[in-house]
């Protein structure tokens, strides 16, 4: 089963190392990871999305538990959750092309952050099916490059 | 000196603890990391941003470039760069302040994504000037949950 895993972990060296080490050492697949800070300099929140066995990552849940730079984990999954990434997205279309980049642009709000006689970057923020959706629409029009951010997800109230 | 690295690894068991641990094995800090999926389902690309020394950095791209899995480790900080992040924002502000989240939210360009009668939890994407100012001006308002995407980069054309 799909899992996001939300990590509160001390700012130090080699956290990031060791949890993610967790979840290779036991043959378990990370899908997209996020690492930021938090309002706290001294501690960061990963992200983790994963798929796989539930038995395996409660095992993985309760090392992670045991480290000792790991403050909190949460699995976000058993409860409601608003999901989102970002893509930036920059596409070479013909010249034919170019006006239906923009409005695949407008339909998906994503917003025009680069332009150059032949190349257009789209910044656009969204759920999995949605970032999915467009880069599938925007393919026939030469994806040059793709960079996305992995998941965060926050508890719905 | 501040980096920011675009690495494209063979999407493998491992190889985030590997890329992880040769940073934090030569003392070297990781702000923030986003790794995400491309065109290729066997291939990811991770966006890691560092701050310190630059000899040392060259030092860590040359063995990142050795590690099998690694497929191309590119700085872009060396070229011109958009730079964009994600955060979602649970406020719980008194019911007298939140007229003025909505009005900071909408000055930001930021989406509403989730509302209780107590709480509004914002998504707002831009770079890391954008996303501390938004973080300065709801403070005041109680923040009461803050997830960030690391940060992922473009290079202009």
């Amino acid at each position: 089963m799909r899992h996001i895993i939300s990590i509160i972990v001390e700012n130090k060296f080699g956290v990031l190392s060791r949890v993610a080490g967790l979840f290779s050492g036991r043959g378990y697949n990370i899908e997209t990871v996020a690492v930021g800070p938090t309002l706290d300099p001294e501690v960061s929140q990963m992200t983790i999305v994963t798929n796989g066995d539930d038995q395996v990552l409660e095992q993985i849940t309760k090392q992670l538990n045991k480290l000792i730079d790991v403050i909190k984990v949460v699995d976000l999954t058993e409860k409601e959750f608003v999901e989102r990434e970002t893509a930036l997205i920059k596409v070479a279309p013909p010249p034919e092309g170019r006006a239906e980049v923009l409005r695949t642009a407008e339909i998906f709000r994503a917003r025009i952050v680069d332009s150059s006689p032949k190349t257009s970057t789209l910044q656009v923020t969204g759920d999995e099916k949605k970032i999915a959706a467009i880069i599938e629409l925007l393919k026939p029009y030469g994806i040059k490059d793709l960079v996305r951010t992995g998941k965060v997800a926050i508890a719905r109230e």
